[in-house]
């Protein structure tokens, strides 16, 4: 059964048809509504529809929750199912479910379905891997839940008891939560080497000797930024395993738990790298953008203008050559390693890696 | 029970042992064929292995279906398994399966495992994310061969009931159907910029100053065409968006169904985001190789040599340096936005992505 | 039940209760180690514990087997669970499990969890994707754990009767091995190449003109050594389908099994594809670091002031000229094509082809 006409109802309902299942739809005015639902769907009024089915799935906003008092005496006894979103992240003291659950407490309430969009349900029947989380008091009304989840085509996962209802109506809310704290470190880090360079390939100069650099601004002064926010980013990466183990041995065991700051801090560590990797691969794309520039082609001419007009043949320097060599060399080597730990950080390459490979690779 | 004896019923019943079920082949001649088959598998006569076995896989060709008709009184009530193909979309009036079943009207038929190749059977047990696509009339039976589906460490997706057998087996012969119109498009619109930039950059130097400039046409041409098939391909990513928002405003209801094109146009927008994403990195390359080439440097060595003996020291233009320095500054960081973009549509990633979290990263 | 109160029992019953199963924890210290285990589960003495469980998780170490004997009588008919792992690849004669179940001949034992980690099982439930092999003799007790496998997130893969165990038992100790041939290939013409060069552009020279061009080494040097390795890996990617193909040819058969170096280099030619890629990739950016160098910058600048000085006003060669463009634009072209290749090879998106299109991109 599915309680609702929305676009979330009306594509649940979809589903559930091509899923083989039987499907009532109940709604105030069924005959409006009759053409939104897919033929194979019985559309009737909300007391008739819950009557037939077992297992009814409330697509109706909360604000509407209270409307489906009147139905009280037919519900009992069955499996509601709360597919709702808030638009908040906490926006209610209690969550949709439980509040659903105290509204009816002849009625065993099952939380799920939140996490998949309206267009997933019409579309993404090829993907088996779209994850449904589902919740409850009630172990048994769980398993129907998580068994009809299954055959429509999704991987089901048992998040444990009620009180986590509140969790899963969270995730279709967050945005990117694991990103925020290492994005912003870097672009604080970003903003005080940035300043620094500034001030010492550009307006150093520019006081000193009245040389008018400016033109380095967009690509010269960034470029020589990023390699060192990405050298900070990378350090920051290994650093706090080493603070956990200094921890352990302080302490002598393994089972106390680390202070907030360092666990926030060992959880941030695939994003810090995968940041550090993104500054160090810009470096390297800035870096073989320089001899494309107009500055540095004037600046090759003008030397060999002098060059020329002084007779000056040769201009060798051995060390400087070498120095160039090794850096570049050095650098690429560094950026493919660095490239080899971003790839096998892709969940579905991550997936096949055991433990040992994982630590051997890092 | 598998019926056949080709390359597919071998590796069937060798993951069907592997996977603890009890598996009889049935064959016309069984003593040959016994050799192929693994030891644990019972190799005996066709209706003698179809007596023994509740479902059975036909894994004959659609052919050889008649031959089978002997059998019909065994087969009554049993479950039979098409996993057959063709070697051609549609290539006749109804599908295996409905065949197969008009054939035996007393069998349950049920669709299933044709997407699987027998090498993956052989081989991929260890990657569980392997869809089988199965479709049947009847519940109970495509609930069975699910169950074996999932044992033996597939995803069984239920696609309905025997009328989506036609669609199921078209998917082994289907050629990156999303890919084909957005290509052709990519080509068509790199074919008329080339020629544009063709006649601006080589043909009219050539017929107003007898200037040989055909040099250009691998690199030069090629180049100034990349980017503006790569810009053209991305507004018509973000274009039909806009359209279906017009049409619901203007119709007022989203309940309508948009025109043809329009549906197709909005369902390969990230193809031919990809696309455009292609061209633009190909850019980049193309790009960032120009002062790699022996003419970049001619030219080069050219100018210094008319500046040393005409004895101008200096050819520094402001303005030039500062347009090619933002140029290349604004392109990088349109290649990184776009290739966050492309990253994302990683299957693996956009999964692990929710709704709020996609559409803040387009 | 789950025996034993190590990292990983700990893991295992935190989510086993958070999957909604009653866990009972066996300790020979039950006062002392319940702080360590999650509320909800009961922590008691092993023979207790035994007694209430059905499936017993033995989260102990294989030397520590034998201790259990006392609980044999109570242990009669349970399903035990092997989750063991060993510190090197066939450390004992026997697999653990087997030695489990020499031990307790009235008991059903199950292998499996094994290649989940303890940090697995206590942060991973939101992916669905990590398997779980098991194996046993018993299908009925294997489809028990199973079971509770899929209800706590995973996806059992059935690996077969009980001599998989060791098989399974090795896999947490495989260090990339299907990587390490193709690795050592790799290296070995990476030297042959670079001994090659070395001797060519640096070593002779030396010797025969007296020319210092040891600043070669780090990459030109380099760079024109990896595409001879990235050339020869290509080619041994698709010579063993050809042999194999003249094989099946020669015998007139399909169905004969290839010699064994044969069968091992076609398992391989993925990792080789790949490893030619990382070499193609890796010389392309060493070709464009090219014009950043020093070196290049010097010669450039020498050969602008001598022909300054003798007053030649054009080096241009046509030749020379196409050459260079010709030989970039196809370069870029094939590394475009081999990163299509590359792509495809990631397992979320290999697994989305039919075997027609991976065919058709290969």
């Amino acid at each position: 059964g599915v309680l609702g006409s929305g676009d979330f109802a009306r594509s649940l309902a979809v589903r559930l048809v091509c899923s083989g299942f039987k499907v009532v739809v109940g709604s105030r005015n069924p005959k409006r509504k009759a053409s939104l639902f897919p033929a194979a769907a019985e559309v009737t009024f909300q007391a008739e529809a819950v009557k037939k089915a077992d297992v009814i799935f409330v697509a109706i906003f909360r604000e509407h929750y209270s409307t489906l008092c009147d139905l009280a005496d037919v519900l009992m006894g069955k499996i509601l199912v709360d597919v709702s979103n808030n638009t908040e992240i906490n926006h209610h003291k209690e969550s949709n479910a439980e509040y659903l659950a105290s509204l009816f407490p002849a009625c065993t309430v099952v939380k799920g379905f939140n996490v998949v969009s309206a267009w997933t349900l019409q579309s993404g029947a090829r993907d088996g891997n779209k994850q449904v989380l589902i919740c409850s008091n009630n172990q048994e009304a769980k398993r129907t839940v998580a068994e009809i989840a299954q055959v429509m085509g999704f991987t089901p996962v048992d998040m444990g008891c009620m009180s986590s209802a509140r969790e899963i109506e969270n995730i279709p809310l967050r945005l990117l939560p694991a990103w925020k704290i290492p994005i912003f470190l870097a672009l604080g880090l970003f903003l005080c080497f940035f300043t620094y360079n500034l001030i010492r390939q550009v307006i150093h100069p520019y006081i000193r000797e009245q040389k008018n650099k400016l033109y380095k601004i967009p690509i010269e002064v960034v470029n020589t930024t990023l390699p060192c926010v990405s050298y900070v980013m990378l350090s920051l990466v290994y650093l706090p395993g080493v603070l956990a183990a200094c921890s352990q041995l302080y302490y002598g065991t393994k089972y106390r738990r680390f202070p907030d700051w360092l666990d926030q801090w060992l959880l941030h560590r695939k994003q810090i790298g995968l940041l550090s990797f993104f500054c160090a691969a810009l470096h390297a794309v800035y870096s073989l953008c320089l001899p494309m520039r107009r500055s540095h082609r004037y600046l090759l001419i003008e030397t060999a203008v002098k060059q020329a007009v002084e007779k000056k043949m040769t201009i060798w320097v051995e060390e400087e050559v070498w120095r160039m060599e090794i850096y570049i060399s050095v650098g690429i080597i560094a950026l493919g390693l660095l490239s080899l730990l971003a790839i096998t950080s892709l969940p579905s390459i991550a997936n096949s890696l055991n433990w040992r490979e994982f630590s051997f690779i890092q």
